[in-house]
């Protein structure tokens, strides 16, 4: 079932998520809870990793230090297109990638700009997106590369019906 | 923050999602990976549980047995009305709901209707749920009952501004 390059994974993830504005990051809180809120998806093209600004005293943040297991998912109810990536984060400053995602909408909550102190990136590497367009129920895989060993046995099982 | 009542969190909440048809269910893989999925929300009003009907043997079921730690998020981009639902799940067969969800394009996935041995409600107990109305970047927090006390004490948190 996974015969495409790691490069035209990137690219057919890249196609679906383009016109989603909002994704919803879900995080591990302290007490073990799943808690998630929106994001707003950068404009810059997905290249294998998803990249989202925040600050560093976001409760979010907070939670990705302590657990960085995450999962984005991206709704696009008009054309039935859900999108689940399931991956790692981690809170990096990353200069020339805040500027190429900055935007002066950012200055409200960054007084200092791009050289404030508390402005992060979450980069997360994507370990596996599976994706539902139209009205099928069946999903398909996309399994990254980036993926230990192993792991990538367990992606027949996603085959079955989620019944949605 | 919180002086709503319980019945007027439900009512809340109930108003929130009546337009979104679907919802991406997060749980927590056997490797600890979070995935989401889109599932179909019920058209019966919300009475303080999210309902929704799958089959004992997906891969889904299986997440929830191991570890009922779920997220429920709704998106509604043309609002920018997002909701984020922190709670535990549980499978049950319980017949006066699936009598309430019945719909006859189940018949394609449960040959044997409602009495398919397959069919599984899952039943999700809200513990917090936190909504993004408009471009807000603060959320609304509504925290339900059913948390453990203490856990309450967290909530302030929240009012942080999660940058979105």
């Amino acid at each position: 079932m996974e015969d495409k390059t790691h490069q035209e994974k990137v690219e057919k993830l890249r196609e679906l998520i383009k016109e989603i504005d909002f994704a919803m990051l879900t995080t591990v809180d302290a007490s073990g809870n799943l808690r998630s809120r929106p994001m707003s998806t950068q404009q810059a093209e997905f290249d294998g990793d998803v990249w989202f600004i925040t600050s560093n005293d976001t409760t979010m943040a907070g939670e990705i230090r302590r657990d960085n297991r995450v999962n984005v998912s991206y709704a696009q109810p008009d054309k039935q297109r859900y999108i689940s990536i399931s991956g790692t984060a981690e809170l990096v400053y990353d200069r020339a990638r805040i500027d190429e995602f900055w935007s002066p909408i950012y200055k409200a909550y960054f007084p200092d700009g791009k050289d404030d102190p508390n402005l992060r990136l979450v980069k997360i590497k994507v370990d596996k997106a599976e994706y539902w367009d139209s009205k099928g129920l069946i999903p398909t895989v996309l399994a990254f590369a980036q993926a230990l060993a192993g792991k990538e046995s367990e992606l027949s099982e996603n085959e079955k019906i989620e019944l949605s």
